[in-house]
């Protein structure tokens, strides 16, 4: 690596470029080649939320890409969100559509006008189904891959319900999903509630899942929404209750995109390269043999460890002749595979593994025998260690501030008392290019001063320039 | 059902609908909303396909979706091939783009730019990658959910090669995954090498996979193509040899559609509905308890056949409360579960199961003691009678012709000889409305007259009136 992690733009370039994640040379902006060992990791990623969705009865669908305009445009405060920002088809062949055709920036609006075909009676509730597209966003600000792209690969969770609270139980429910999704990834994030002007389009309110990357910036990583009867009203998604009553559902929506995948790099990495943990790694362990006098019998008995463990682990055995053991430490080491066993004669002849943790760069003596017992219990102390390391680095990241001198000033995110109003909130954007990013709704504040008007208040809030 | 399959076109669409496959009622023509069970399947098959893939060496990228105009126009048979039908964004909120953007309808375009860079020497080769995306078609025909869609859910892999030699292997392997692949599904097939004038756009010979609809009419389900330098030379992707000349790379591709899905549907279903192989079938295995006097009891024994069963097939339990056990036989018939498992009062006491084959439609009694293996060789039993019956059902649906007025009469597709122009072809086309399905590559033809202008020839072909 060129590149230092304290020079944390240059360094997040370098290591999705050379660790093989992805290839931006393709000729449009802000559209990226998944690579290999990128889409590997973007398919591990979504096939722990389909378990984890499953397991908590959602089901998986698949709406179309393209959304006619009308459709798309009949919840008001959605199209003004999102008008803005939508790819257009308006010719098919050489002939003009009918009606221009929007590829989804995401799909409420592919998806009501049925959800109100399909449901008809309380016995049709609750409603709970997500899917895994690619979504698209026509960004004129500059691009960064998996942080500002313009083909974005997304998850979409949408559920209909009864009623308000149990709209709110639903919110609860990914509130749950969530954090066992973030330690998976060994991400530490906090929730917090958007502002009124900060929230998705159409919403009744957002929570926002915000971590902070090396930088000092803050990134949204995760939403949940409750819409209340927003849409149901615009797309006419009604109910029979028990009582023959009828009324509109109340619908929530909870969505991920592969900026997940953006944290996973800038919160982990170091100066090697990407550091992943080991719950979402393509290959959890990679076996290096080191041949010596005794080259056959080194490899083979490096065949026999892969088919020994690969059938518990992830694994890769790397037996490349034309490359040094040395070139294959650097490349493994920078594509991040949280464990590597060398095996060379020493080894051999002290019936032992020598492996070396890609977390902490401790070289580790491991019996022979008990091998897939003690990779086990390595590769989960890996993963703890990464999240633990990542709260702990996240906590390092927030300062307090009580001014707004303070707050331009500080190269992190600030935690500042705010008043609440949307006067003080432009301030601090206007005077120190920091947008405040709501309340935190699990972390109760303590009475203080606005830091813009010194108005007494007990709300908190984090402020950050936000990617 | 109120379809009989003997009306084959309405049938299809009743069990398409019915079984919670799609919902067509998206308002975008030729553009279906993919239902759980529906996509269910869609997944078990690109499970399938990738493990298959990596087992061959390839591997899994993604390539973006939208395609700048240039790069799409460089080889011009291929933009003459699929430029009349190719959906273009043209604006970007409400600014024209700086040039058109194509959906792909396929991705030779997006990626070949990107191959010229990645290749450059004979080390860099043999390059095996695939994907699995939607492609976009504005199909100006008839649309028909599977068979033809205007978003279609795509397998491609694309492979570079040194030589013509390595090209022709690459094809040979991808019939060797192909018979595997369609193996899994119980699927038949004829490899047929296209005409020419039917080859795909850009390609220097077209190998189809056609299969045969109760229907009587050919359906393409999977196509590989050898193109030679054809897209090299437009592309310029060359590569140094070991000594030190550079040449084009020569190319070939693999390419199989959810029309696979449409012949599933086709060719094992039945008057009651769907029937799927239990290889890719989202369940094998429903499992119905038949509640009387000992309710309780019953459910109990369900779930702990359920638990028993679900460690080693994929089988769901139906204990839904307010559906008697008929409409559940119904139900789960309609999707095509290929095994049925009763669960009874009687069965409890005398230690058995009661199962029913779909294919057959057979009840079988099962000792409860040795169920695990007694499902096992049913299942695999049904996996291969289907496979046998729907080939068998094939070979009847070809019927030999000797002219062009036995052609036009049959319902069939038929086998004939025929001199390999292409003016006998056209009056085929012309006079039968069915059209040449290419020379069969696995079958050796006999000498014999063209069944249109009489000459002799060895040359055997099928003809149909393709999907």
């Amino acid at each position: 690596m060129e590149f230092s992690k304290k020079d944390f733009n240059e360094w997040y370039n370098e290591v999705v470029e050379k660790s093989g994640l992805v290839d931006k040379r393709y000729p449009v902006k802000g559209m990226n080649v998944w690579l290999p060992y990128g889409w590997a990791i973007a398919r591990r990623i979504d096939e722990l939320l389909r378990e984890l969705m499953f397991s908590f009865n959602h089901e998986e669908v698949y709406f179309p890409l393209l959304i006619p305009k009308d459709q798309f445009a009949k919840e008001e405060e959605h199209i003004r969100g999102f008008g803005g920002e939508v790819f257009w088809v308006e010719k098919g062949g050489d002939s003009p559509l009918d009606i221009p055709l929007a590829l989804r920036p995401t799909s409420e609006t592919a998806m009501y006008p049925l959800f109100s075909l399909w449901i008809r009676t309380h016995g049709d509730l609750p409603l709970k189904i997500f899917q895994i597209v690619n979504v698209f966003r026509y960004e004129t600000k500059q691009t960064r891959v998996f942080l500002r792209v313009r083909e974005i690969h997304f998850f979409e969770a949408h559920t209909c319900h009864r009623s308000y609270e149990e709209a709110e139980n639903q919110i609860k429910e990914d509130r749950e999903i969530w954090k066992i999704f973030c330690d998976r990834l060994a991400l530490p994030y906090i929730l917090n509630k958007r502002p009124d002007w900060d929230k998705f389009a159409g919403a009744d309110y957002t929570i926002a899942a915000d971590t902070i990357m090396p930088s000092g910036r803050p990134l949204q990583i995760g939403t949940m929404h409750n819409y209340r009867q927003n849409f149901s009203r615009a797309y006419n998604i009604m109910f029979l209750d028990e009582n023959g009553n009828r009324d509109y559902v109340h619908q929530t929506t909870f969505g991920i995109s592969e900026r997940v995948i953006g944290a996973i790099v800038g919160v982990h990495g170091d100066d090697r390269g990407l550091i992943l943990p080991p719950d979402i790694a393509p290959y959890q362990v990679v076996i290096i043999p080191i041949v010596g006098e005794d080259k056959e019998r080194i490899i083979e008995e490096s065949k026999r460890l892969f088919l020994e463990i690969g059938g518990k682990y992830r694994v890769k055995l790397d037996d490349r002749d034309n490359y040094t053991p040395g070139y294959k430490f650097y490349d493994w080491e920078l594509r991040g595979v949280p464990l590597r066993i060398e095996l060379g004669p020493r080894d051999l002849k002290n019936n032992v593994l020598t492996v070396a943790r890609r977390d902490t760069l401790e070289r580790i003596t491991v019996p022979r025998d008990r091998c897939i017992e003690e990779i086990g219990k390595i590769l989960h102390d890996i993963q703890e260690n990464l999240k633990k390391r990542a709260w702990n680095n996240m906590e390092d990241l927030v300062e307090r501030a009580e001014s707004l001198e303070e707050i331009a000033k500080s190269q992190k995110v600030n935690l500042i008392h705010w008043c609440g109003s949307e006067e003080c909130a432009r301030r601090i954007d206007q005077e120190t290019g920091k947008n405040v990013l709501g309340i935190p709704i699990e972390r109760d504040g303590t009475p203080g001063r606005c830091a813009v008007c010194g108005k007494e208040t007990k709300n908190i809030c984090y402020v950050g320039k936000s990617y």
